[in-house]
């Protein structure tokens, strides 16, 4: 198999591959003070990794998932040959249930079994196939994202990003992270703020690192400090992606999306989502029908193995939240751009 | 001399006390780890302390500033005899410009030096007992706002609160957990949520610590999931202190209150701070004025001595943000309540 992702963006790095037969994937939890990768060849590993955060962002951990799908179907293959498609079904569903908010993993994981009916023997090469091309469209889709959006911030100078949208999340080069590239190497954009994304940091951790080492000029600020970098009148856009996009354009993300998105309406600071047409999903109506994930309170109560605050306490983690259309000015997607979402342009964007 | 806290708020920590001859200080970067003392017999030892964040708090850092004049009186009346108010000049300074956004410690400063012109001889045993009254009018003040701003929120369930206000950065009992203490024993609340307050932690490390101590029940959350929380319709009142309050009611206070602000207004949740009379300064007259303190970037790279992000980045590290007036509900004061603030109910409060 060809590696395409390392030939076409050279310049970043790769969360997840397909490698010696398995999944290559970065260990994302160590970052950025180690760069370990895990060598996963069972479906359950996937499902693990993806549950306990080794590879998160929703494109990325679709991708991850429909590898999974290729190690499940082998499995399966060897233990019940013809049978396989009913033998695989228990590791779908524990890829499915991972993590419930981001609409990729299910998306990818429902693109992988529309294979299943056309297989004759053996599905390992079949599913390969098309778990490579949902990883090599996605990679394209950001690459047309970043110029549609960075088209729309035109020579805005300092933007805001949260939680990391980059490779890391992505199959390749990122959503809101490819927009901050291109405008970037457009010479449009001098300043980007990361903010930290507690309680996991990922601003901090991945999205510093990714750019520190493209060196895009980056400064880290508190999630509660982005009211006060606001005001001061230096920041033109907000730019974030999506873990699921209501039919009516309400978008889940990272926990703080939402306290960003209220912030930069107060101000009159545009807020623009960049995510894949597979972030849609046309049959949750709105924001109120997304699950968010709630996660331990041991995630406020330990920090790198020391406990920050008295570990009895009781403590609220969700870690997505819910921004209603209203608050969003526009949504990118590879399909086109949508500017003050409603139904009726996201439906729109998902017909042929 | 006496220890009138330890008789008359048995249940509280103290933050600062004057003990053998000396200030005995709890080290508040090492909770809730470990309830570690130091014992200050400098003036400069204080200031240091105070820079360092050792204590915290505006009232309490006017109190450690206001014992701070004692040592440095001692010291003065040692080398100089009746020359000791020209002596003291420098340590006075370097207490008064140890951090620069709390009015308080300037206001402790200047009330001990108007003492200075009726000393005769040794003036040590006059100031300390100035400095004690200025500490145990803080409590008092304390109490006072306690049960006015309790009697606004009557009978909300759930409050949120910021960084720490209670005892630990008071003279005790506290501004803003004062009212929270106070509405608690009239069991009118029954939930305080507590915000993270990054970089430094203290409503993790320290108002979950003494809420818990009280078995007042207490929810951590991280300080981007505010807005999640008030969507869900859960909140009745943000409550919080200042650090200082400009003539036309503008608030300074620990960074992410003006971004709790701006959501609790969009969510129409009541935005409350509660500081005492020495918190408001005339000369300044709105936030503009007021000078916000930028701190080191390490304490956004370093976390119990690990390095979170890559450590060449840049940080955008306020410690302090502005509230403007127009975003406050309610100023409580011991001298009486001001709804919305503006510069002719905030004037009014400090005329006799």
């Amino acid at each position: 198999m060809s590696k395409p992702e390392q030939a076409a963006f050279p310049d970043t790095i790769c969360a997840v591959s397909w490698q010696d037969g398995g999944i290559k994937m970065l260990d994302q939890r160590l970052l950025p003070a180690r760069e370990r990768y895990l060598q996963l060849d069972t479906a359950p590993g996937v499902a693990d990794a993806i549950r306990e955060m080794a590879i998160r962002g929703a494109p990325a951990i679709g991708i991850a998932a429909a590898y999974g799908v290729v190690l499940a179907a082998r499995k399966a293959y060897q233990r019940a040959g013809g049978e396989w498609r009913t033998e695989i079904e228990p590791c779908l569903q524990q890829l499915v249930s991972a993590r419930p908010t981001a609409v990729n993993l299910e998306w990818a994981i429902e693109r992988m079994r529309r294979v299943f009916p056309r297989i004759e023997d053996n599905p390992e090469n079949s599913l390969l196939h098309e778990a490579q091309a949902i990883h090599e469209e996605d990679r394209a889709a950001n690459r047309r994202m970043g110029a549609l959006g960075a088209g729309i911030i035109k020579d805005t100078r300092s933007v805001l990003t949260h939680c990391n949208t980059g490779s890391l999340a992505t199959g390749g080069y990122g959503t809101a992270l490819g927009v901050i590239r291109t405008a970037f190497a457009n010479h449009t954009l001098a300043m980007v703020y990361a903010s930290e994304t507690r309680p996991w940091l990922q601003g901090a951790r991945l999205t510093v690192w990714e750019l520190a080492r493209e060196k895009i000029p980056v400064t880290l600020i508190a999630d509660s400090a982005v009211g006060y970098l606001m005001r001061t009148g230096r920041l033109g856009w907000v730019i974030v992606g999506a873990d699921r996009i209501a039919a009516n354009g309400d978008v889940a993300n990272k926990i703080g999306t939402y306290s960003h998105a209220v912030n930069a309406r107060h101000h009159g600071i545009g807020f623009m989502v960049v995510a894949p047409l597979s972030s849609i999903d046309p049959t949750t109506l709105s924001g109120d029908d997304i699950p968010i994930e709630q996660r331990p309170s041991s995630e406020l109560i330990y920090f790198a193995g020391d406990t920050v605050t008295p570990f009895t306490v009781n403590a609220c983690n969700p870690v997505f939240d819910i921004t209603p259309a209203g608050l969003i000015d526009v949504i990118v997607t590879e399909k086109g751009v949508v500017h003050d979402p409603d139904e009726k342009k996201i439906m729109g964007l998902l017909e042929d």
